[in-house]
């Protein structure tokens, strides 16, 4: 690389590097792409950059990313305000979004609890949803954070400071993928599918 | 997506999702890692774009990418201005250099010969190889594009240029990979291999 002697060149391979999941070779990739690019064209990636990280937020309600004070999804009339399905990042929302089939609200936590990492509650959005809940009410919260040992952590911990609420609290499913084939499941997805099944 | 309703957040993931190799869903990734980035280390990422691509040119003389007039390989007194390596592009360059073997100079092509994307020789540095054959001369032109079939093409097609000056054009050498198995490479390798065999 220092042969190349070019400093903005190998600024923009680390740039790259440092994203989630791309390495050497791909940052070099895109950089180059980046390079090849019209004037113009690398310049609204710039911008988007910049002009993303000026205008997103959280929604003051939801804390979900957006760019008007309360998120499209908390401002809409016909979703049920009283439903609230907690998620841990922005990127759940989008995939659950994806399914057209819930009508709810969302609580986006940006996290799970991690003490190794050092994620406690106060590094999420709980206090949030505890003022929130307590301001607006809700029927029902949906536990929808990832079946991992962070995720069910996070959702017990939410679920034991709700529980004097006596608002009901849901876990989503677990099972098998659908799709997928009961050979390559792990066992225990393959325990909780059998404890979840249901009646035909 | 459009579920946000934030366009700066939506322009920001199209953005990624153009760079090549990259999926919607690994540039959502990108982009909310951006987004949770700290101010200036965004703006950083930003700048850099913009920065790489001001500054950032061919070379003069070796058509290698570089922030100077003349590249550090060209300019380097320690390396061998009559050995020239042809290649398509400056990754080529650095996976050469990476090598630490070689001391002679490049001069990278930006392409391949490819009729069928419209690629001829105009859009190749083609011309610029001749003249700096004919202004500086050369004891040795090494093609090392790729074995593809453009690969393949483009250095015939060079070779073919350089024959009335008499000068020796070589070609990289076919083979198995150090470390591969034979069980696993292609026949077409194979067969190169078995023909390019030497005495032990």
């Amino acid at each position: 690389m220092s042969s190349f002697n070019a400093v903005p060149l190998t600024r923009l391979i680390e740039q790259f590097e440092r994203l989630p999941g791309i390495g050497k070779k791909t940052a070099q990739r895109l950089a180059f792409y980046v390079l090849g690019l019209p004037e113009e064209e690398a310049k609204a990636f710039a911008d988007s950059i910049i002009d993303a990280k000026k205008k997103i937020h959280r929604c003051s309600c939801c804390q979900n990313l957006t760019d008007s004070e309360i998120c499209r999804i908390c401002s809409s009339p016909e979703r049920n305000k009283r439903v609230i399905c907690v998620v841990e990042s922005p990127r759940d929302v989008m995939a659950l979004e994806r399914t057209r089939e819930y009508n709810g609200t969302y609580h986006v936590l940006h996290g799970a609890l991690s003490p190794l990492e050092g994620i406690g509650p106060e590094q999420l959005t709980v206090k949030e949803l505890l003022e929130r809940i307590k301001r607006d009410g809700a029927d029902e919260v949906i536990m929808a954070t990832n079946a991992t040992v962070e995720g069910e952590a996070t959702a017990m911990y939410i679920q034991r400071l709700l529980s004097p609420m006596k608002i009901p609290v849901s876990r989503i499913a677990y099972g098998i993928a659908v799709g997928g084939s009961l050979e390559y499941a792990d066992e225990v997805t393959l325990r909780r599918a059998l404890e979840g099944r249901s009646l035909l």
